[in-house]
């Protein structure tokens, strides 16, 4: 690298390329049993209604416009419809004004992480949390304080006055978290709200999961209990589809004002186009009919895993038993390292996510993440299967 | 502000809201003549051919991968569709790995702005440029030098090799530059080139406005004299639309490797759904009879434009005369500021961009942008006339 023309920034240099990463690239051959992905099942999207939301559009003067540059903040009825759906939720009174699309909410990460982190900025984080979060935030070069969780999802307990205090911000993931398929629990919520109130700690939750909940019943959202301490991010790509890369940003006006700025810079704005489709399909209440049937299929598989895993693994294994989402995580005996675990998993075309990397500070070496919902019930008993095997 | 529960980086607290773009938020109404704006035509949107292209994709197998998340890197036939039209046009021997396809060309700037700029990074630019590359690297607090233009753009003679050697890269838009549209002569790009490779000086060539050459014939561009000093930015947004969002990156494989684990983190892949589409609308070569139908329509605004300026314009008054793209750039006597004929020429109802606003360093006040792709002829000579009232 020494001989290149350019010399990259320190933020650039610092970046590793993920050998886990360069590993699970193996996964995607077809004769490979993958947990690893955390892809949505593309059973799951709604082809025709996106086919007849894209003919009516293209069929209008409507194409003009989804074809042509678009305002940074987003399309005015799309910004309308998120902000609707939030407040009719979680009780909320936002205006349009502050909401912001974003080309899925990765993209909203990021953007936070320029808008709030300097070098050695404190920035709390749940134990263990999601790896593109720390990959984006870690650009920026924060100082990670990690809070302790639990089956409930992160303990409030555990948050010091003084972190609290001290940190620029709590990035959280309540709902069927990623990795562990974890949702914090209705009495958490409020006192970790009451707990950012009192110590005047911003809080970014992020969503992408809240709607996968199996049964159906919602636990109010932080910004239900603390609007103004609250960065909400949703995502259509596990209700829609991900290859739209659609999601939005929530919050308070001048935050939303200054991720605009950013946003701006970094991109001009989401596509019109896509946009306009999400718009269309949405507007007149489809989703309530076609989340349930996303809801019941991710059910399905997770219960059937779950038997899976109750029926192979010796008995020293623990795992979650989630309510929703896409993931199971698993905890193996201490002195078993998941990444050494994987080497010899893909041997036998199984593969599966490593827990350490999930980890900001202290990685665990015994855990793993389980993704069901791209797998065929035969192939999930076959790969858990041989899992146990080699666990044994 | 002072209020907020959080704070903002540094990087984010110094991004100013621009006074002139509040301004031209009014040049959106229906009753202002606006040659402010940078967009292209809704007459050149291949409407029917995207359509057509979507039912193909949506009606196929290929409707899951369209709607699927995707690689990071892009959709791999649009890379490769990309690296042959770079190969046969320039001459060059890249492969797919030294292609990575962007959110609209926008992100590539900031994915180089993150790549390439520390505190203080030399960075060299032309005498103007394009604001929006100016707002993004500013993000990343570089020193900008700005290099002289003339009538034949970017002048090599005045890119001392101190600068050539101290500076990371070269910032550059050869063909029908925004704001002047000037094109680099090909003699300049020659010697432009040559000062590169003598001074291990990277350049970043941005080319949206290449194919807009109303002759049809295309200069080569700078990597076909120093590919591997040269880092090229393409975009669909001026040949297709630019509501699709996007724009490739042809560069050195070391430098694309690492701005694809930049744009993981920014937004983990360009949409899949759009990139589907434009390799659908492109692959079988139909810009080949779309691009010059773009070509005429713009030539004959810019001609008449050209002739309207001629015919109201006092004697003290320059402008360049585009042999392609979107824009003229307009010269007044020293003593006006553009800026304050702006809040004018509003009240008059028609629009356009200061010049101050294109500049590094010491902001010319005395010159203006104006486009002319989206205003009809009678609403052109309109509004050049109050033009020409205001500043005699």
């Amino acid at each position: 690298m020494s001989s290149d023309i350019w010399q990259f920034s320190q933020r650039a240099a610092a970046l590793q390329s993920s050998a886990i990463r360069e590993i699970l690239k193996v996964t995607e051959l077809p004769n490979v049993i993958s947990f690893a992905g955390g892809l949505p099942s593309p059973n799951t999207f709604p082809i025709e209604k996106i086919k007849h939301a894209v003919d009516i559009i293209m069929d209008s003067d409507e194409a003009f416009s989804a074809l042509q540059y678009g305002p940074t903040e987003g399309y005015t009825p799309l910004r309308e419809w998120v902000k609707n759906q939030i407040n009719q939720r979680e009780n909320t009174h936002y205006t349009t004004d502050n909401v912001l699309i974003v080309t899925g909410s990765q993209q909203a990460l990021d953007l936070i992480g320029k808008a709030l982190i300097d070098n050695g900025t404190k920035v709390l984080v749940e134990t263990p949390t999601y790896l593109g979060g720390l990959q984006t935030f870690t650009q920026y070069a924060p100082h990670y304080v990690s809070i302790a969780s639990d089956e409930q999802g992160l303990d409030p307990d555990k948050l010091s006055d003084d972190d609290a205090k001290a940190a620029n911000f709590l990035y959280t993931i309540p709902n069927f978290q990623n990795p562990t398929g974890r949702r914090l629990s209705a009495e958490r919520r409020k006192k970790l709200a009451q707990k950012a109130i009192k110590n005047n700690l911003l809080m970014i939750e992020d969503d992408p999961y809240g709607e996968l909940d199996y049964q159906g019943h919602r636990l109010p959202s932080l910004i239900s209990f603390a609007p103004e301490n609250t960065v909400y991010l949703g995502s259509f790509s596990k209700i829609l589809a991900p290859g739209m890369r659609l999601g939005y940003v929530v919050g308070p006006e001048s935050f939303i004002r200054k991720l605009v700025q950013l946003k701006q810079a970094a991109d001009l704005h989401t596509p019109s186009y896509t946009q306009h489709i999400a718009y269309q399909v949405v507007k007149e209440g489809y989703l309530a009919s076609h989340i349930p049937t996303i809801r019941e299929l991710y059910k399905t598989r997770c219960e059937f895993m779950l038997t899976q895993l109750e029926k192979y693994m010796p008995k020293t294994v623990r795992w979650t038993k989630p309510e929703g989402g896409m993931f199971i995580w698993v905890e193996l005996p201490e002195h078993i390292d998941t990444t050494v675990l994987l080497a010899e998993a893909i041997k036998h075309n199984v593969a599966f996510v490593p827990g350490e990397t999930f980890f900001a500070t202290n990685p665990k070496r015994n855990c793993l993440r389980l993704a069901f919902v791209t797998v065929p019930e035969e192939r999930i008993e076959k790969g858990i299967q041989i899992l146990a095997d080699l666990i044994k």
